[in-house]
């Protein structure tokens, strides 16, 4: 045996843990991380290459620590498209939402202190808990993987967390979680300690329904945390940020790293904030093409979880690891989240979906032939 | 009084904390965060932009998890000038060295564990420490600020660190750390434990000795950190990386945000990397401005700390935070890092350090004026 991660002084909670992450396999439809098929719009591409231009003739100096334009114009996008007054004071962006989240749970969890999330969900949620020392419990839904507010009430109330996830629309399942629950959710933790409740609205530009932004008004302990990779196009570009009462953004600057923002990516961000318009008009798309993939896999026969986001959860299978074996078969790449019976597929391009929903025809007459 | 950061449920810790960060003042002369004062070369900035103008027509697609061409550059970079072979497999990369650091932490300190510096050092290293929930040991040096070997072997066998970082050339007094010395820490780092070395070596391009990287052979608990931002003139890119045993690289990767490092900075970096002869023909010219302001300052009379890095400290005075003041006066911003009676100034061009030569001159002169 060569020397390994288990012969270093690794933390015991890390040993025998593999890193997250989807395989990446080389396949020629990919639907399985939730990523936006439309490329940039090539002035936009032109529009960044200019910014980082410029960004890169200062490049020797440290970047805007606090982030202050880009903050400003993440505010602008959501006090536009929530309906909801958002300033500066409000806003505070990092690498990736997950960054963000991390930085939340240092300053808001950590050791001796504990996150609840109602599972399945985004299943980082957990990761960053055990990453920042958090402890995390499993918190429960229904079998039609909507929140069981009254089941989650009692659990904060007796486990008196100190974060609270929410996720809405909810990752992998993507139906979306109603104002009022998050509501019972706030005053449950409020009631039991009080906690901060995290709203990840990550898809939330793909939902039939609006933001829960207008919540933010006199919750202090509420937080909703967004990204750019969804609806932005901009995975590559990894801009996660929040939205939140000053005092929460004034926070988590006592645990973000130094200058964690680069001079590049927030020019870049800068830039595709100038192209809103038009990226909103690709999510327009991808909504109609979510909504055809549910109607299409209901009238195939599948069982399909309410989707307000830009993926579908379908089943159900016996073995739902073989079923996604058998779809990749088929050149579609889809994703096999672990909850047992359910596959999701990320709504791409018309081609690409038609690809998939193939793929799934050929599948129900091949278990109808040997049934 | 309005809802403030106290009035959340931080942690305890954090309470009544300020952020970390030098003030950032509009100055003609800022000489306070060791940032390289030469900006990026025209055809360099061009192709950045290059690159990022091919990076952002795929920004859609989440960027290579594993930065597996950039990590394959910088272990090219360091075989030729470290003199020592590493591989990609021995090199890993992040937002700055500050996010290695706190990978690092992740994976080897953190809740229930120990790290031990010896200060005054780089005091991101204790504040990355409490933001992982490690416990900080603050180990000591001899007045001359060089390392007490003997006094740190004993702090070691006393406390049984899980982690011992030792900066060279050390931030901010400027003197680099002996390869024996370094040695005789990493035996009594396994001696006690066994516990990582993290040597960090973010101004050694600067320094008048060599890399301590050939140590890395044969030891898999010592650990490299090193970053773009000084060298390579790249503060405002973030890109930070360690070399050490792939068992390091492969346990970081249990901790490491997914996708932590954007599409548009590993383009930039891998641009910059491309020139990296030019770059490190600037490095030549700020060494001799270094040796420059050290003798400068002690024809006039400073106590000044021996410099392997692009800044120099300092002394000595009753009340440093005062000096600070009139050479601010004199439209120069040098750095009170609270090392008290010393200042730290970074080696500009050699029109910034004939301006702060100048307002050194004018000091003595004041003082002498008084006496």
């Amino acid at each position: 045996m060569s020397f390994g991660i288990d012969d270093l002084p690794v933390r015991d909670e890390l040993r025998g843990k593999s890193p997250y992450g989807a395989p990446q396999l080389d396949v020629p439809v990919r639907l399985n991380t939730n990523e936006n098929p439309y490329p940039l719009p090539e002035p936009l591409v032109e529009r960044i290459a200019e910014r980082v231009r410029e960004a890169a003739r200062r490049l020797n100096r440290y970047p805007d620590r606090d982030a202050v334009e880009l903050r400003t114009r993440l505010a602008e996008y959501l006090t536009k498209t929530a309906g909801h007054p958002v300033g500066v004071e409000n806003v505070w962006a990092a690498n990736g939402s997950n960054e963000v989240i991390q930085q939340l749970l240092q300053t808001f969890g950590g050791p001796g202190r504990t996150a609840i999330g109602f599972e399945p969900s985004y299943s980082m949620h957990a990761l960053i808990a055990r990453g920042t020392g958090t402890g995390w419990i499993s918190g429960p839904r229904h079998e039609d993987f909507t929140i069981d507010v009254p089941a989650a009430e009692k659990a904060i109330a007796e486990h008196r967390p100190d974060v609270v996830f929410v996720t809405t629309p909810n990752n992998p399942t993507g139906n979306a979680v109603p104002a009022e629950a998050v509501l019972a959710l706030y005053e449950a933790a409020q009631a039991a300690k009080p906690s901060m409740v995290i709203v990840d609205e990550a898809y939330v530009e793909f939902s039939h329904g609006a933001s829960l932004l207008p919540l933010l008004e006199g919750r202090p302990n509420l937080v909703v945390s967004r990204t750019m990779s969804k609806a932005f196009g901009a995975a590559g570009l990894r801009l996660g940020y929040l939205a939140a009462h000053p005092a929460v953004v004034d926070a988590v600057q006592l645990v973000r790293l130094p200058y964690h923002l680069s001079a590049v990516t927030q020019a870049t961000a800068l830039a595709a904030l100038e192209h809103t318009d038009t990226l909103l008009g690709y999510v327009e798309q991808l909504k109609t093409e979510r909504d055809r993939l549910v109607a299409g896999l209901r009238a195939l026969g599948y069982e399909v979880t309410e989707s307000d986001a830009n993926f579908v959860q379908f089943g159900r299978f016996e073995d739902s690891h073989a079923v996604w074996r058998k779809i990749l078969d088929r050149g579609v790449l889809v994703r096999d989240n672990g909850v047992p019976g359910w596959l999701r597929v990320t709504a791409g391009t018309p081609a690409e979906n038609d690809a998939f929903l193939d793929a799934a025809r050929d599948l129900k007459k091949e278990q109808e032939q040997s049934a």
